[in-house]
């Protein structure tokens, strides 16, 4: 765990949010607490509070992204920061700076946080590796590592829908190999002592040594489902394809996509979860998409509570640790 | 009317603004007096209010726009709005996203206006017909359908001018088929009781059974401008060229190119106008472009005030009727 | 210096900043103070202040740059601006509109400031001869001109630094002759009273007459740095060695890359400055950029403090000239 402890100040509050390996039951707990009142902020005529006023927020995102960008700006102006938004692959690294330089000049900006999506594993753990005492990094996703604040919006879906996890049967459907949203999804379902997690994939698309996690693995869609709370898609990467990985989107959705008839093997109630975008007919029918079980949409509206919570926990503590 | 209903809520207020057909003369007065009081804040020094804070309004721009996405965007700063901004073509949709699923995931975001200007004529409908009860969608021009802020503020520029829209003969000169700017406006005059409405226009520019319209044909532009109050010139898409619906540029001009001289055919105070971007020389001649009688930067100008007024308006019904 | 007094009111406060030429020690020295009032500001938990609360400031960028243009948003931001940033190249210019029908069109938009950084020299004069009264240009870079607020960073760091020009010897190097940052520099250094100012370059970067700037020259760079107090390093612009003016970049550093060993000619407690984005191993040696010598970073913290200070003198005299 040391690997992680830089997440982590002196008096065990949060002050990078990289990844879920790293972060124990409690700092969870709170989160998914500070992104409940955070919740009734967005039913407000008024959706703003000024806990990041004054601060500036930089987000670097050198990969495409829209929800996760608009939530996390959404967020940001929520909490009244003033922002800095960089598409970086347009900017300053096409005149060859390194990533580090963008770092530290950005820095020399009075940053006070850093949002950072990045197409290689580690870059978020690198910038906070590198940053000066009083800034933090949020990993926005990070290559195939971790995307911990989809992880934690799932968690608070969940706990919104299933109230505790001790008792659930979690499956997690799709592309686990490249997909951090799983990776960081297991960890996070470990650390709350879910009953039980399990994934469910072609051979091809699972990591070598996936049971270690802590899962039950499993070919078979329709066994894997078999009386689940909730079941989680993972959007497939139509790359995949192309790398010879998997044979079509419609031999894909024979097997492994989520029908009405298939989602039966799951509880009556079992909840239906998917990070978006989906592919409509590949890993989903359309719909279970747009059904009552479905809350695809909730996850997204929490996603800005859960961005609110984490930015708010980290300031709280960079301004005394009272709070 | 009843397919534009969806514009008003159960007390006739503005709850959408989509298109000038389906409204009336009331509420197009109404925008126009709101207009009227936002000119004021625009000279103060201080040029903001706090009608929209806390309220988030999201900028969709399908199609690129200089002019009218940044007076949308200065429209909602001056109004104290959170403004999320998006050029959708980079963005969800090249992972083939639907444009519902792109409304539902920015809807969850706990958006309170949409502004949509989008290639296909009817998809500011399309979005107001789907959004939440207490969403409202405004339409920032789509397709070769509506464009109805551009309208209000041509009608504000008018009136400004003029006073009464009553005793005006008024001709729009152009690419009347293809312009929604001209539809709009056609609509917004006819509302105002203009009391007469020339278009002027070469055959291949006019649409089937424009006499419907409630305006008189001319496609000698000489002939339509004698003893017009008003011009509005259109802005010549150079594609249509190209589709041999127009011989070049240079012959366009010579025909139906607004001149000093042609001008002279108008009343000696009558005001040209340009929804903008001109093409100087080619359906405008820059002398008449820059003269005296050109308002066409004050368009620009009463274009923050008119988008200011519409956002308020419906903020205002929204926050409880009583206004 | 009438062709520059555009840039002073009548009562010789500062309207436009567009150039040094044409000011005076009064007028950098003001800023320099006003700039260190802001630095304070960046260290304060709130690092906001509402010098520009309800005015519009429109950033139009007809280059991309990451660095200069984030610290101007940076700067607005803190000063409570409402902020229309453009990136020119992708929107209305690109249907045929001239620079003055883009000026004219914002300016009708009632933006109180533009900050336009352009790749012909003197757009940004070309600007401020043609908006109207109340409205003001600042200078981001245009074309081989002139880099004003680029010059008066490096003067904030080199007065922080070293506290008085009078008995300095400063010495810039790489390629002079295409660079705005240079001859903005050379006059502000001039304009403060600095006792040497040396340009070491070959003569293929350096500008005919290059003497009648009040420099000295040298093509040897050890000669050149002997005993100096201040070495600010160019940025190679790599398209120079393309146009053969220059023989390769191994060549160019082997000549004027400023390493460890050559930078002790200079004085022991010299600082060494570059206005970035840097080309390790190229004009620098990556050890002395991130050496104990190298004051870098702050000059892009001091950069967000000066234009704060120069947009806020701006304003100031708008606002009734009692300040």
């Amino acid at each position: 765990m040391s690997t992680n402890n830089i997440q982590l100040d002196e008096n065990g509050k949060l002050r990078h949010f990289l990844s879920i390996e790293g972060l124990d039951q409690t700092i969870l707990t709170e989160i998914l607490d500070t992104a409940e009142s955070f919740t009734s902020v967005a039913d407000r005529t008024i959706k703003k509070v000024p806990i990041l006023r004054g601060k500036t927020v930089a987000n670097l995102f050198f990969e495409a992204s829209t929800r996760t960008r608009s939530t996390f700006e959404l967020a940001e102006q929520r909490l009244s920061a003033d922002i800095l938004s960089l598409n970086v692959d347009t900017s300053a690294t096409s005149k060859g700076e390194s990533l580090l330089d963008t770092l530290q000049n950005l820095e020399a900006m009075q940053i006070d946080m850093f949002v950072i999506r990045h197409q290689d594993s580690g870059s978020a753990h690198f910038f906070a590796q590198h940053v000066r005492p009083g800034v933090s990094v949020l990993n926005a996703g990070d290559g195939q590592h971790e995307h911990p604040t989809q992880a934690m919006l799932d968690m608070y879906t969940i706990r919104h829908y299933k109230k505790d996890f001790t008792g659930l049967r979690v499956a997690i459907v799709g592309d686990i190999m490249h997909s951090r949203v799983a990776r960081s999804q297991i960890h996070a379902l470990n650390l709350m002592n879910t009953a039980e997690i399990r994934v469910i994939a072609p051979r091809t698309l699972l990591p070598v040594g996936v049971e270690s996690l802590g899962v039950s693995v499993y070919d078979d869609l329709e066994q894997g489902l078999t009386d689940v709370d909730v079941v989680i898609m993972l959007r497939l990467q139509k790359e995949r394809m192309r790398g010879a990985l998997l044979p079509s989107e419609k031999e894909y959705f024979r097997q492994y996509g989520l029908s009405q008839e298939r989602l039966q093997r799951a509880k009556p109630d079992a909840i239906v979860m998917h990070p978006g975008p989906a592919n409509r007919g590949v890993e989903i029918e359309s719909s279970v998409m747009d059904g009552k079980q479905s809350v695809i949409l909730q996850q997204v509206s929490f996603g800005i509570s859960v961005r609110m919570a984490v930015m708010s926990m980290i300031v709280g503590r960079q301004s005394g640790g009272e709070a």
